[in-house]
């Protein structure tokens, strides 16, 4: 189970390898949401995402040995590039499985980041026969997206930052919405945050219709989404909170909040135009609920992770066409 | 006359107050260029360009009681955010003199800054009659955006940086491209590494058509633009190399290098891509150059400056438009 300890130790193994993002603001986003706003810009971390942050964590805590052999990723997003990136830094292979029909520019950047890319039809094939087949040929180890303590351990390492950062801004009291998946990121930081920074309380932020980890933390019990797809935040949709993330969540966090598509595109292009960064839809919606939800939330300043920034054009030129010229 | 003595007490008064930007890098950018490319990223810089380091070095420096009469600059871009935000948070009244026909966002973002905005018509008055008469009336200070001691050593401050954070990368030996206007970065930049890292070296980098500091660097004497307009990269677009900055360059550059305003917008949407920052299209040439010009630079590394994210949402989307969907 992770605990502040595992989290120290994985900045220990991460000094040097991943960056240390900058906490960001704008006096124009500030008069919007009527608080300072600080954002932590995961968005510039290596790999474009905080799952790098996981992936190292997972692959350098492996023995050399095992490490040697290799590891096995299932995703076609933020974790595969984390993943690949970290293993070819190590010097260890990585196998990729991946939907044959994944964007095309998704493939190619996992293959040049190193990894060997497996590629399965969703409609006849089965992904984890195809993964687990590999795995025991190869003795491959599996680094899970979320629901694996060294995951949340590496994630947390956002949390200890953010918690140093915002010291150094004079803010020790403030809610810190969180993009939110399955859960890894958000319970991480908020490890951190309860050893670091105990003012500090980690919220999730999810779409509207896919706030499965809100409802959890309402009910007290975990939550199914009702669908998988339909939000253009794809990126964190899961169908529900990780049975090892969820009851972190559950002790430490604040209510979750959530957001539409159209805010977390609004929040793209005021990111855009305010803090000069690229974020993707899913790495938006804590922003927008800083944004747009400043009733939902106490204080004289809010801290929001802009989690990543793997975005196709065509979607960043959704954003910014709300911009008149 | 600006020395490393003068950058560092610039420094000590930017502490605190002036971001320290990250260099950033990603693995496809090295595959492009050849060899290692890092970026300074300036963009994140508050006002999104590096202009805000210049402003608050001669704001700063003034004397309270003078400071308090208030500042004024003649500007429509980076400078005047620049120098509006840096009075702002010392209380100081800021003057911007803006032509009437600036885009209208410029002239809002500088007034919500808490500048005061005077508009003249470029056709019937005379910008300088006009600031003049106002600064003998209140007793303001001009701010000139490059050709000033102060607003150099302030401009220098991102070069002591990218020593520190070029030794910590493990470059010691490398060419420093800048982007290059009035000279200001370059030659606070240049002076900069002459002292704490004299084995990276300072080079302009300009639009194609506009590279009034590449000419005088190789003529050993201020060579000015045939035309002022007519490039994309309008924010580093400037008649010649000033009185104060030339020498400067010309005892501690290499040579200038050069590139269009196509590799410009390429620039951009690879920063878009691989490093998920905005860049306006003077602020990416010197990326340019390192990507598009590997013959014409020697080095295992490459460390350029992305100068300034202020880019109108109609020219970032022409840049994205080069990337298929």
């Amino acid at each position: 189970m992770t605990d502040i300890a595992m989290i120290e130790a994985a900045a220990a193994r991460l000094a040097g390898h991943a960056r240390r993002t900058p906490l960001l603001s704008s006096p124009f986003l500030d008069a919007i949401a009527g608080r300072r706003v600080l954002v932590k810009a995961e968005c510039l971390q290596h790999t474009g995402s905080f799952k790098f942050r996981g992936a190292w964590s997972a692959v350098s805590a492996l023995d050399p040995g095992r490490r040697a052999r290799g590891v096995i990723a299932y995703s076609s997003g933020n974790h595969a590039q984390g993943v690949a990136l970290a293993a070819a830094r190590h010097g260890a292979p990585a196998v990729i499985v991946m939907p044959a029909d994944a964007p095309r520019l998704k493939i190619e950047n996992t293959r040049a980041l190193g990894a060997e890319v497996v590629l399965y039809d969703r409609a006849t094939e089965d992904r984890d026969a195809i993964g687990l087949s590999l795995s025991e040929e190869r003795g491959l180890t599996l680094i899970r997206p979320f629901d694996e303590p060294l995951v949340i351990a590496g994630q947390g390492t956002t949390g200890l930052e953010i918690a140093a950062q915002a010291a150094e801004e004079g803010v020790t009291q403030a809610d810190v919405l969180t993009c939110c998946g399955g859960g890894g990121l958000a319970a991480g930081i908020a490890l951190a945050l309860e050893a670091h920074a105990p003012g500090l309380r980690a919220r999730p932020a999810e779409p509207e219709g896919f706030d499965d980890t809100a409802r959890s933390l309402a009910a007290g019990a975990i939550r199914r989404n009702a669908a998988l797809t339909g939000s253009i935040c794809d990126a964190i949709v899961t169908p529900e909170p990780g049975q090892i993330t969820f009851p972190i969540l559950a002790r430490l966090c604040g209510p979750g909040l959530a957001v539409s598509d159209e805010e977390a595109l609004e929040a793209m292009a005021l990111a855009f135009l305010r803090l000069k960064i690229v974020l993707e839809p899913g790495g938006a919606v804590a922003l927008a609920a800083a944004l747009f939800r400043p009733e939902a939330i106490a204080g004289d300043a809010v801290i929001c992770v802009a989690s990543g920034g793997n975005v196709d054009p065509s979607v960043f030129a959704r954003a910014l066409a709300r911009f008149p010229d």
